[in-house]
């Protein structure tokens, strides 16, 4: 068969089920979405559902517009970041020099190069984990850097994205914001002096709706104009109906989110404290996600051990410098200690 | 700024909200969604949204397997017909020969070919507006076809689609199926001898689920796979939770949805007929629209007449050959009524 595409594909974290489980693999949010969203959805007319959703969804860029000060002209909405950052590769990266991006980083950027044909290079990080700006004064045809990163969880203050955005004034500079709001502070600010930066957000993670599949960049009109080009070229109506209505219910609801927002921080810092005196040593996350490691053991072991125990977390079998580290999301507190005391157990039976 | 994608956007088709319009311009179902859908939301627990959506959509698949007799590997899920046919693009079409398609067809074939660097040619359309078998026996890279075709609303026979799979062994030929419920035959019964036939479907149009964006392709499970890594790497959770779960509701409501179609199928011949009677022509349609013309009459005027009486419908402004047709979608039977009568309002005052 002639013009079938050679893909090597692409491969997503397993997704377990079970309901005794403690999931801790996929970086979700622990706590159920806004009450709101749960109103929303009870007062959704299924009849509504004949129609097609909206073009460029006004609603969902009208709260965007709100919560962020901005005009909706700021805003493009996509189904989950994911959809929303390949079509910003799409926008964007036509260049015939190299996106730049961390060596560990999102797997998906990799990804995405691959698939259109972008060209791309991959620049380690330091020996703690950590972007270095300097490698990215190199020539390139764009960059794309997750702030905090993932999966180390580290945070890079808003004082080095200016220096990057300065050090690169002719190309579109993403930054990947999924794991922001438990981070220190967005970049956002710096959208009126960088025409440049274009921030890409997600209401899978702090929003605790993975399953709606809501994501959407923030930039200057001019070239979100360009990516919503591309979404329309590409599918217009990715953001169905109930997506749309149940987004903007939970983007009304800052007073709910804060909230849960702080206890998972609370419960990661906990956690991070808790296991530094079993031993453990963890990257200063700034996420809802801790990468973790044991000088005295061996990390398969201890990642077979937990999901033995039902508890499920995330080892990067490919990435050679993450081959002892294990990538665990923050559950609820109870949740953490319930690991938390899976670990003393798997230390004292290990004789560590 | 380097490397921004240069691109004509797609502009899709208004889409006006008023409480008493008539809307008949983009081929929605006139009637709700399955009781089956409304109950599936109703039981919904929000919280499940939490979670990721599920990898491949196994649920969805099992539906389709029982509806058409064939395995879950036999079909892909996406974000309507759009993203399916979008990844299908992306899957088939690699060839440097040309990817042939009718010159009048649904538009969004020559923008995801322009979107993907596709070459292609266009086939014009035959006197009667017809597909010309032999125009697809020249080299090219891939064919694909709507069955009934869009928006001339004509269908082309099995046999004939069987002769065009003979003619053109070594390529993929996609047939989208977006309107088959209202039609005669599809081509499903001849998946097994031809492997290079791929079928799209959509939910959105006999199901009446255009606002839940869900489609599916069927085929040979080597090629289907080979769509499914594509998905894989570029937004592998396109199908919301809500979207699995009130699909699969509709899918298993065979019942009801009979019912509907033979419904609009009984309005669409009995407008055919009455319009006829006032000097219009329409193309003998087999989909929930019908393309009319009449030979006295200014159609732009008609146009902003039904317009103006909050009744729209669909004018092709840039197809010179439709420069003097309409198409239009099939509401209810008193819709219908309403604009019959609108019509025959207009020729009366218009002296026709």
């Amino acid at each position: 068969m002639k013009g079938i595409r050679k893909i090597t594909p692409y491969v997503p974290g397993e997704q377990p089920n079970y309901s005794d489980m403690i999931k801790l693999n996929t970086n979700e949010n622990p706590y159920p979405p806004s009450p709101k969203v749960k109103a929303a959805l009870n007062n959704f007319d299924t009849e509504q559902l004949k129609r097609y959703s909206s073009i460029n969804n006004p609603d969902v860029k009208a709260a965007l517009a709100t919560k962020h000060g901005l005009s909706p002209k700021h805003f493009i909405i996509g189904n989950g970041s994911d959809e929303v950052l390949a079509f910003c590769f799409l926008a964007f990266f036509n260049s015939s020099d190299p996106l730049l991006f961390p060596d560990i980083t999102y797997g998906f950027y990799k990804v995405w190069a691959d698939l259109f044909h972008i060209p791309y290079r991959e620049l380690p990080l330091n020996e703690q984990f950590a972007i270095d700006l300097k490698d990215y004064t190199q020539t390139n045809g764009g960059i794309i850097i997750a702030n905090p990163n993932a999966p180390t969880g580290l945070f890079k203050p808003i004082a080095e994205i200016k220096q990057l955005l300065e050090m690169n004034p002719d190309v579109i500079v993403i930054i990947d914001e999924a794991y922001i709001d438990f981070a220190t502070e967005s970049a956002v600010s710096l959208l009126d002096n960088y025409p440049n930066l274009v921030i890409v957000r997600t209401l899978s993670k702090s929003s605790s709706l993975a399953g709606l599949r809501v994501g959407y960049a923030l930039g200057n009109p001019i070239y979100i104009q360009v990516v919503e080009s591309i979404k329309s070229s590409f599918n217009p109506y990715s953001v169905d109906m109930l997506a749309e209505c149940l987004a903007v219910a939970a983007l009304e609801d800052d007073t709910y989110y804060t909230k849960i927002t702080n206890k998972i921080c609370e419960t990661r810092n906990w956690f991070t404290t808790s296991i530094s005196n079993l031993g453990f040593q963890a990257l200063s996350s700034q996420t809802n996600f801790i990468l973790l490691t044991h000088p005295d053991i061996v990390i398969t072991e201890l990642y077979h051990y937990l999901e033995s125990q039902d508890v499920f977390v995330r080892y990067f079998s490919t990435i050679d410098r993450l081959k002892n580290y294990l990538r665990v999301s923050i559950g609820t507190q109870e949740e953490m200690e319930k690991v938390q005391q899976l670990l003393v157990n798997y230390l004292q039976n290990n004789d560590k």
